[in-house]
Order: structure tokens, then sequence, then C-alpha cells
């Protein structure tokens, strides 16, 4: 039987409900059966919930643990991630690349029910991934409870009974949103990878560190820090099968200092376009530092590095 | 159902008490049914049990992995600590708050019985904490297994029968006594805080690191590094929710090194003091370093940092 | 009963068998019931294959959590592990010490099984250990999967019948053959301490960190860069029960560079020895650096110290 994101994520789901009070976290479920996890809007979640969200977003392929950064002296919380199936656990299931956006509501979703509702397409034909679940996990990134219509549509959406589906939300500006957020540090390096042409196919495991950005004011500000410990503190190793020539041409492009928007905190640049998500570089978003070793050569790739005095002002201003 | 610390500690202890041998622990049934789980008496213990003795302190309620610090170069195995539910967790269950001493038996207790004896009424009134468990789990750093009349003493301190408490105890002096104390580097810097006046009710989660105190020759001098590990080596940050005032006024005020009794090796002072716990300045308990953000500001305030001078006096010397 | 380093072993198999699609295993059941998982030859494996199989070398009695080192500003992928049972873990188990070797087959076996085979009688002897178990688990690093011939051979000298065998392998050349060889720098200082004739019963437990080297191109480069993580830069620290005297006289030969054969890549020192294990100093096995606290004095003794310079000459060569 093939292996199921959603089927993985919803055990990962099960332990959390089952010590929901334990966590922060409350349970809400809606008169068409869906069940909703508030893990920050009015629960306070933390840093444990946020653990647990990051590897439900994985689909259960992918750890993390807490640790912590010293940067030039400068202590830092921060998470360690790893995953040996990155195209799985990082492309088909964690990217946020579907936005529920219906009526008056709206939020970023990510975690494995994508790979149910197939929005990105393309995507999904080019992992050739298919899950035969039947039940449907999607993780949310956002402000507002998703009400019982949306429940509906996210479940008609992915095919399965409202019933089925369990959705998991937390802002951007809460704990939760920070760990999970920095536990997508080796998936943006993947997705940087794969906007290059580079296939995937061709990465065996990945693990990163990344800063946990202290919880900002706003969701915008917090857009802003998430972002910034990903771009300007993240460090992220693959192990991959390639040619020495490919990983010698994309390597050096996929820092985020090689964007043409790298060097300010995100905020700032996010501010220069009038918050319109669409003009910034698209290229932008990857690791600070990342190196690949190709086990056919045995050979390691460097490019990048922590750039501490964004990471600064970001974090600390 | 109210959440119940002594229940949570318990499925904790039961898995301990299932690998007895594997990890090195010895398991005594007294004679009226009160269990005594030997971790470093004349049972050998070790790391893994230290990590365990720390979750049940903490009534289940935070985790800890075991990871390294690099000072300056001086490579130091440490504890990285974290907890979403920082009164419950640490002031409600792990500070060492209530002295078992009847008798000629004496040991200082901690863990989540606790909150069923009360002894410290004003701090539980204030916390507004009561267990509703049956059963009862205290941790006692000490150098003599309890007997029997002070296992039944506990248990009617703790309105439990005999048979349902359970007793967990090792020295200070051996590797549980410096992980279990290290594992209260988030708790000092809480307690500190409440020292200080601050409401703990705005604390909404606390990560934090601290090296492993190396074990020292006896029980008087594992006093002076284990609190030396948190005093000038501990570090931490936590996130609240309050004013910017508040944390401005606050803040400066926790490191250990704001307290007239700190830049000695704790057991000079005490020492010094002719080992009168009393003498000494309350306010010296807490880490070196702490840093808070705050959620509403989205601003982080910090003081203090590591000493590694007065460490590697005390780990080295 | 007697605690069963084989029994431990298979629970932890268990759990890698029955994830197998999602770790990235493969599990071959031979004609004769033996079971033979394939961690790395044609499966992919993995980091979290490769810190199963760590557990899994030291009979479930250790544990290992992935994090990163910073050295000299040089950001490293590294495992942290700790075990409060040495001997068993360690010697009895962990270290590779017998060679599978009959007819055309060659690996290096190590694992719970060699308690059970006691090809190594001294060793076992003067361990005193004697697992009862009727179940047999051996860790090989070989680039063949055995036949049914070789899990024949091995079962009729565990004294199990080839239904009761696990054989779990990978090369030296893959994610999990970095993982499992890293995860030896505790069980590595212990070998050369019991080369210098230090009584192992003295050491309570151990925790050391090992950088992950990079997958070589071929399992003779990946025997150098496995062994450079190690001898050059892994670190542990040991908690022990001794005489200062007799400390202050070991722990200044335990670092590798105390050899006459450190210095270079490994893989440059085994090339001019032509391939030649046995002419090898025995005497570099050895992490870098290494510290040992003794309880009856509460002294640290500390020798040894990572070698940037040679790690990169071997990792990124």
């Amino acid at each position: 039987m093939a292996l199921s994101l959603n089927e993985r994520a919803l055990a990962l789901v099960e332990r959390l409900i089952d010590d929901a009070e334990g966590l922060g976290v409350t349970v809400h479920v809606l008169p068409n059966g869906a069940r909703v996890v508030d893990c920050g809007i009015e629960a306070p979640g933390g840093l444990e919930v946020g653990r647990i969200f990051a590897r439900v977003c994985m689909g259960g392929l992918g750890k993390l643990t807490f640790s912590h950064l010293a940067l030039d002296g400068w202590w830092l919380p921060a998470v360690t991630v790893h995953t040996d199936q990155p195209r799985l656990a990082c492309m088909a299931a964690q990217y946020a690349g579907w936005q529920v956006s219906k009526d008056k509501y709206f939020a970023m979703g990510s975690g494995p029910a994508r790979a149910l509702i197939r929005a990105e397409e393309k995507l999904y034909d080019e992992l050739g991934y298919n899950d035969p679940a039947r039940v449907a996990v999607l993780c949310l990134e956002g402000r507002t409870l998703p009400p019982e219509e949306i429940a509906a549509y996210i479940a008609e959406r992915a095919g399965v009974a409202p019933s089925h589906l369990t959705l998991l939300i937390a802002p951007t500006a809460c704990v939760v949103g920070g760990v999970q957020v920095a536990a997508r540090v080796v998936e943006t390096g993947l997705h940087k990878l794969h906007e290059l042409g580079f296939d995937l196919r061709q990465v065996l495991s990945g693990l990163g560190t990344c800063p946990l950005p202290p919880v900002a004011k706003s969701d915008l500000r917090a857009i802003g820090r998430t972002n910034d410990a990903i771009l300007y503190g993240g460090q992220v190793h693959y192990t991959v099968r390639a040619d020495d020539a490919e990983l010698e041409e994309v390597v050096p492009r996929v820092p985020a200092s090689t964007s043409r928007d790298y060097g300010l905190p995100f905020y700032d640049t996010f501010k220069g376009y009038n918050f319109d998500f669409y003009q910034v570089d698209p290229l932008l978003f990857s690791p600070a530092e990342i190196s690949m070793t190709n086990v056919v050569s045995g050979r390691t790739f460097h490019a990048g590095q922590v750039n501490v005095e964004v990471l600064k002002r970001s974090f600390l201003e």
C-alpha cells in the first residue's frame, strides 16, 4: 500500500488532541463533523505544539528538536529539522502552496491535504504522488478560525467527508507560528532548488537549523521575522545524487543572498512593495547558507552564510 | 477534568520503573506500599534517568534534550529544556520548595506532590492550582533513602494512601543530580521573576540551555557546582504577554549578576556564610542570561551573560 | 531476569520494520526465515534510519539526537550520543569487533549478536556479560546483502534459529553509514581506554558529539571520512569512579593526537599502509577530545582538541 501522508499526519494529530489540555490547544468539532484544532488564536499553543504542528505539516516524514545557536556570541533558541523523504515531506506536504481564499476567509494552507486537493496540479504530477487516504489534514497559517462553510469547502476539495477532515490553525504571530515556519528551513531550500530547475528526486536527505523568530506584535511583522529567520539565519545540508557540474552551477544560486531583494529585513522589503507579495523576488525565499554533498563524487558544494546583522535588526528592533 | 500534574508524572515514572534495569534505578516497595525509586544513592542512575527525573519534576509538562555548549571554545555537555506551561511545570511542580525534614531525615522536595501538600499555601493560592489526583509523586534531592515513616508522613501530607505514593530520590553529587538541577534553568528564572513581583501568568513559554555540572566529590561541593551551572552558565528565553514598561524595569534585575553575592563560585559564597543558606542573597538564584519577548509589542528585552571564568573555576578546579 | 541486549535491540528493529516504507528500508525474508534489513545498499536509508541503526548497535542502551557543530564558524550537522551503560552498550554491543568473513562474503559485524557469538571470548569474559536472548540482531557494515548461507552461519554462531535472526546492513558510503559511525564516538573513546588497560567498570556514563561525515564516493573513501569525523571532530565526556592518579596518567594518552599516525586524513594514512588495516596504529582510534570527571574527587581531566584543518581536508576535498 502506498505511503499516506495524511494518515501519518493524522496519527500525530490524534496524539496532539489526546493531550489538548497539557499542550494548550483547543479542539472545535464543527456541526459537519470537521475538527478544527486551535493552536494559537484563542488557545495558547506553545513550543511543543509547534514541534508537532511542523511534523504534521511534513506528513510525519520529518522530525525536529529544539536546540540553540550561538551567532557571534548571541545565544538564540533554534530548531534542528531533518527529513529523509524531502520531496514528499517538504514539497508534497509542508510547502505552503495553497491559499485558502473563499468568501471573506483567508489563510495559507500547507500540509498533506494539499496532496489530495492537488490545486498545484503541475507540482503533484511532477512529484508523481497520490495519497490513497480517505482522511485529510490541512495546516493553516491564519488569524481566523475556519467556519463550517470553509471546512466543507476544504473537505470537498480534498474529496473526503467533512467528518474526516482535521484543520490545524495558528497565526504567524504566535509561538507555534514561529516554530512551524522555522521548521521550513529544509523545505525552503528545496523549493528554491525546484525553482532553479533542479530535479528534487536527486535529494536523498536534508538537515537544517534555524533560529526561532521572536513572536512579533502583528502577523505582518511576524511574516517579516519568520522569513528573516530562514533568509538570514537558516543553514541546511542536503545529501544528493547528482552531477557535480550541475551542483557547481546551481548551489551558488541557492542562498537568499543571491536575490536582488536580499539585505533588508523582510518587513522593509515587503513594505517597499506595498505588501504585494507578488512583487517580491520569488528567488529570495531560501536559507542563508546551503551545502550539498554529492554521493556520486563525495564532493560538497557550499554557498551563503548567516547574516547576524540583519537578523538582529529583524529580531531585536 | 482538570489537568493533573501527579497523574502525568506517574505515567513517566511507570516507564522509568518498567525499564529499571536498563536505566540503572532500583525500586524499593516499602511495607506500607509506598515506592521509592533510587536514582543515584546505591543505584547508578545516569543521564537518561536524569532526563526522566527532570520531566517528572515538571509534572510531565516540559521536555529536555541533551546537547552541548561551546563557550569560548570550551566544549561542554548541556541540556536544553522547554515548557509551555511554565507556571504549572516550574512553580507548581519543579521548584524545590518543600523541605522534607522530620526526625533525623532531611531531603529537598520538588515535583508535583508539592501541589497536593500545599506547604507553600500562599504560592498555590496564587497559582490557583488544585490537583485532583489521588496519586502523588515527589522528587527528593538527598543522600538517604526515605524509610517507611517518612513515606507515611509524606503520603499523609499529600492526602493519598501510602501505596499511591512514589518517591524518586537522587543526591546532588551524582549524574542524575546534575541533570535534574541543570534542567531547572527555566524554573530558576521564573522563580526570580516571581520574587521580583512579576505576575507569572504573563509567561507563555520558556526555553533554556544549561551546562551539565561535573559530578562533585561531595553533596556540598555539588550544591556549589549545580548552582554555578545555572548562575554562570544558564541561558533562557521567555515569551510573555506583558507591558514593555514592566519588562524594561524587571528584565535587567533578573540575571544572577545583579545579586550582591554574584562573582564567586557558589561554594565559596556559601562557605563565607558558614553554609547557612538563609544568609545567601535569595536574588542570586537566577540564570546568567535572560531574554524575554513581549508578544504585545514584539520587543525583546535582554540582560546578563554567561561567565566562563567562574564556571571554569567551579567545574574544573 | 538479566538484561538482554538482543531483546532490546529487537524491539527497536520491529519499529524500524513497521515503518519500512516511511523510513526507506527494505526487509528481505530469506528462505530460512532470517530477516535482512537493507538500510542503504539498494534501499535509500537516511538520517532517521541511521539514528535507529545506531541505537540497535548499542542494544537499546544509548540514545542519539541530531544537532550541529560550529567549528571556527563552520556549520556542520552532528550527532549527540549518550549512554549510561557504556560497557554493555558500547563494548558488548556497539563495537565493530567481529568480521563476518566466510566464503566470498565480507562485512564488519557490530551490535548485540556479538554477545551471543562471543568470537571475542576474552572481551566477553572480562565484561562478564551473557545475553539470555534466543533472538539475535547483528549490524553489518558492508556493500553486499548477506545471502542465506551467511545468515545461516551467523545464526549458528549465535546459537539461534535462523528465523530468530535479524541482520541490519548499510555500507560505509551512505547516509546511515555516516550516522552510525559518528554515533560510535563514545564507544571509540571507551575502546581506547580499554586498550590502555583502563578498567571500564569505572565508567558510569558518557556523552559525546561528532560531526556527520559527508557521504563519500566509495566505501574506502568513506572509511576515511567516518574515521576522521571521530579522530579529528569527536568530543566526549565520561563520568567515572576511579583514582585521580590513574586518570592523570591515562587521560593524556586517550586522544587520537597521541598516535604516531595522527595528523593526516585517515584515507591518506591508510593508503600509506597500502590499505592494510593491521599496519595502522591501533591507538589512533579515539576521539579528538576527551574529558573525564571523577566522582570520587570531583576533578575533571582533559586532553586533546578538535582539528578543524584536517576535518576540512577530509570532508571538503
